[in-house]
């Protein structure tokens, strides 16, 4: 029966050169693919058109990096403002809607053999399923793991809209053949951050640091922790969490270097309690610097020299697992997510952060784990992409033996 | 640790009444959730809104919906006009985005408990995702199911964004705890559009058939075929498919109702060609009618009656494994999909399609089948909506042991 | 004072070539202003950019539009969908708002140096907001006229927003300048479609015709007449303002060709009296053709022959002044616009249309006008576009001594 | 002619109560038509409908107002997110673009005689224009009034589309006349803002002010200057403009009050000097405080008692003319507006700023002017929103004799 229909489910490449387009929608992106968008724009068979929007078009997020990717040399085919201002729940689902709605005349307009999905951000959904509406075939890095917020919806959703599959590590290999995927088409290749953290050695001064952001001056030779704490938007507390950490970072008496949160659903309330504590009680604090932005090189080599990483960035779960970085992951945004050694998991509790962070700057740096390694991760993907047979019209299979526990 | 986030991820219902609303956006819908939507409206720990958009509200393919919702006393809290016309791959996806936008400002006003999603058709993924970032509990009726089209991707992602979920067979069941989703919120209750079929016993007059729609005049006491053949939007050549059908057909020698093509990406060439083949060719031909659309007591009394009913609608497979009509399932659509033994499926080509009329013609109707049917699956998937405990966190249950097919 | 802030609202056309962008949102656009997008397209210091919107990508309504325009060798900067369905106030208010929504996107990329905005469409003036909030300079073509229908707000609001005015008559030059704009800046130069009716010389024949929509077949060697009838957006009974038209040229016992009815607001209920028409009445008829569009030079042939043009197109009031075809103007649609002989204005009532037909078939073509008419229109706009020093920010000119009528 | 199409241009109010829908975009509507709308919600004959959107919802803005709001028991028909981040001109016009699309929806639902524009801010342009095509009656309060920024072209295009007029003094009147609307249909009013400044007459304490928010504690029995400093959208040196006025007002060491800028585009620049003064030079300079939002009354509080304004706000032409309160105009935002004797204009010059400044503090308060100001502001304009007959059908009123400079 399968031969019937062949024609309709395969794509032949354009001749000449597959075109590739990849949206990019948040400062992060940039920073954990930048090996594999050099690889991608510098391989002979491959024309690679980035397209910029959401929060990584916006000064205050994102400085810089749009002029960085043009010093690049990369093709922008679409720069495109969508981020509606709120801070909440509707603003994040009208952003998705937009984005997509904008992504849909760049798209169609690019014509891409394949459409770049990478993550579990909201709005790479909203992107993938205009891409699927679109009949491209659409690739996802970093399927198959399980985490809290609503990235964990948002994660499998993508999967199954996706035609090509990168996962990072085995947990997740299992899962995405599981849902359905073809296995010929799911690669384990390992995590592009972590070769990213891998490669980048190079270290940061203290100089290079108290120029980002606002805040007291931070000595790195003496040992600091670093904050991470972004809005899980499927809770309603984000504010009063953000300030069970606040409490237990002070309590500590050591430098902190404070990462802003993510423009997500919640974050209206967390940037207010970070303002309101550097009005009133900053002052008389020990230092504490805060920075929206940095770029990947300073933030890797921050780090690998950090006395603990507190929050809940994927950071922690992934690059802190090679670079040997003790962790306190705080609540729900990372549960279920495989982890190596270095992660202690923590409720949104001061006491209990507090002490964890106590006990992780004691134990002090990690061995590192290959959780998420695999050497060669960007030459990998750059060779499924610019190789494999495409195709669209997706079916279910049948990969598992399910037993049910009930 | 699953305490610590308990508060997280459990809703309350509110004081009193559980609110539900249910986004339609296709004639379709109306007919097979009538059962439900009625019994949703009368219980009394309920309240329910309807929320039209898309087709539903645009005369040509549902004169009369509207009126005859209002007139059911169903409370709509919002109708939004936002289907962009081209009938091609473009407008699909704007069509879904703009929906969605729209869909964010009624979902967030009317604040309910969950939101019912119905299907797979391409703009409910795109009310489902704006639903997830509201943080609200959705509740997917007819997952798991395998096919061909956007709608295999469309209805697995929205499994994957979904927290309750009504399955009609045991394949659909399998597949969605396969995807990962908890066994204690998946219920095989069997398909509503079935429940409706098989309550729907009053018969059609030939009068009452020619009062809808344009062409020739039907005569009920005569054999007939019915035709049904909506777009693939994974597929190029909609019309050059439509063509072949549309040939078949005309071979056989006996009169067709035909029922126009849904407003999907590729609706405009098959549009194009039955308009074309009215103005020229039509007059010449025996009996042929046109029907955009039709009450469902209506459509189900026709394929009682039918010789054969020719296409890619899911009524060839499900309503009509149940009422024992005839069925030549069409080409890629349907593809995967669990089926009884009254269909016989061929490929876009004439000389098969005619043959495969003329046997099923000659063969009469066929013994009912239970493969999609389970009495009181409207009642079933009320008492679940009525009273589960709601969640929005979702997690992945590895309910599978994978065992992947190399 | 003015000095101060002369840097603020000049700007510096671009090192070399000026930049125009010019939206093209219906069929009508392409007719009309073929010559001077040709002009503009071949002018050493002019980059024209067209961008396609709206109704001109809609397969129905202006088949082939878009390949011609490509046959051209004109830049198509964008394309884009954004017709939203329905045929109300509704679908027209939002249609408006997403070609605006969408337009942004490509006006901030083109970064012209002009916008050039045409008539009086509704979706014009949301891309003149859009394109005067980018900061653009926008030249608006036929300001300063007075009609019925939504038009008249539009276009006068247009000219609000406008920098540069191309008038086509005395009576609109006056009204320009009284609304407060600039009188350096106010060029009457005589209308483009006049322009091009009058080069346009060449025959039609009647096998051309019938190759155009559908129907019966037309005789052009027998008298007929033409009827245009679009909505009233501010009217709500477009359908029964129909009826009256069609009943009137019934009556006549002449063949009729009918161009089908643009899609704003009221399309719908107009084209199904049209379709209901076809279906029931019109095959009993005598000859009677439907075409839902023509090339222009077509078009211009038919009106030179036409023995009267009946409904409310402005062609009826431009076009046929200076070909001297005889013109029954209905209803509101121009009310109050500067005509000349050949045109007898009637209400929506069909034996007022009908007395009117008889009266200017009987009275056969007038003689030439050129109250629209100056040589060489294309040729003054092209050279204000190429060498007009350009500005942005606007100052009401007080050049009306006002005398209120009390 | 004019009684065929009566029936057309005339609408008859809904039996029993006019529906007026109230559209509030911004904190300084609350502010201004507080009076107004509190007669509207108490007027028998009258339903009130405020629909809330724009950066009236948005927390840093506003905090406070939408609790206000509900508070004082007024129905809110819509809510709606809508704000683009960005501060630029793309953000500006997607804003205003997907303002009109939401209201649409909203205006649609609540079907109102009456829609009420006010002023001249972007998206209200983009309301009225939405409000239009829906063929609803627009009011509209401050039309006529010259000057600079985008607001000019906006103000005059709003009075294009609407039907009613209230204006605030009679050079606005006669340019609304010139314009060609309706003598009938134009009320000279006085302005509301006024009518509310006269109206507040109660003192605010040191205490109240410096609970608004951050910087240094304001001593209100000295000597203070307040500042209001916008972005102009149609310049492009906001940022560069901004540093002349902070440079002039730290000169003249007295305290100040900095009302932080609206979020129109160029916003980002501002608000990036502002926070770059108050990270560097700010813990050195004599006391500032930067305030993002104050209730009305407390901002009429603090003009009379300042020693000076100084800016480009309109409170400095209006409210300030009857306060007598000194102003210091800078720039081009209110170039062209009638002003009383209370006004220095300057230009972006910090020599020329402080120098004014100092004048205006020696000077001392004005007499009060009657310019903008007439009794009774709000009780005429209720009066004739709840008695006027109303129409939609514009036409353009010749009340003009032209005579242009040439």
């Amino acid at each position: 029966m399968d031969t019937i229909y062949a024609a309709a489910t395969r794509k032949q490449p354009k001749s000449g050169r597959r075109r590739i387009c990849f949206p990019m929608t948040s400062r992060a992106y940039y920073g954990r693919t930048q090996l594999l968008i050099r690889k991608l724009h510098e391989h002979p068979d491959i024309d690679l058109e980035l397209m910029l929007g959401g929060s990584i078009l916006l000064d205050k997020y994102s400085r810089g990096i749009a002029a960085d990717i043009e010093a690049g040399g990369f093709t922008i085919s679409a720069s495109l403002f969508n981020v509606i201002e709120g801070g909440n729940h509707v603003a994040m689902a009208k952003t998705a809607c937009l984005t997509a709605l904008e992504f849909t005349n760049g798209i169609h307009t690019a014509d891409p053999d394949i459409v770049v999905i990478c993550g579990d951000r909201y709005e790479q959904l909203a992107i993938a399923m205009a891409a699927a509406y679109l009949n491209k075939t659409i690739a996802h890095i970093e399927g198959g793991d399980v985490t809290g917020s609503i990235d964990e919806s948002v994660r499998h959703a993508i999967t199954k809209l996706a035609h090509l599959h990168f996962v990072t590590n085995v947990d997740a290999h299992r899962r995405v053949l599981a849902m359905g995927e073809d296995p010929g088409y799911v690669f384990h290749t390992g995590s592009l951050d972590v070769e990213v953290a891998a490669g980048l050695t190079g270290p940061i001064t203290s100089d290079t640091l108290n120029r980002y952001g606002v805040g007291d001056a931070i000595d790195l030779a003496r040992p600091f922790v670093m904050v991470i704490q972004h809005p899980v938007t499927t809770e309603p507390d984000n504010g009063a969490h953000l300030e069970e950490t606040l409490a237990a970072v002070l309590e500590q008496g050591i430098p902190a270097v404070w990462i802003w949160p993510n423009p997500d659903a919640g974050t209206g309330e967390m940037s207010e309690r970070l303002r309101h504590f550097r009005e009133r009680a900053g002052r008389h604090a020990h230092a504490m610097r805060f920075i929206t932005d940095l770029p990947v090189a300073d933030f890797i080599a921050l780090l690998r020299v950090a006395a603990c990483l507190v929050g809940n960035s994927s950071a922690g779960i992934k690059e802190c697992s090679y670079l040997g970085t003790p962790v306190v992951d705080v609540g729900s945004r990372q549960q279920g997510r495989l982890r190596a050694h270095n992660v202690v998991q923590v409720a949104y509790d001061r006491v209990a952060i507090a002490d964890a962070i106590r006990r992780q700057v004691t134990h002090g740096r990690y061995a590192p784990s290959d959780v998420y390694h695999r050497p060669g991760a960007s030459d990998a993907i750059v060779g499924v992409l610019a190789g494999a047979s495409l195709y669209t019209q997706k079916r279910f299979c049948d990969n598992a033996a399910v037993s049910v526990r009930t």
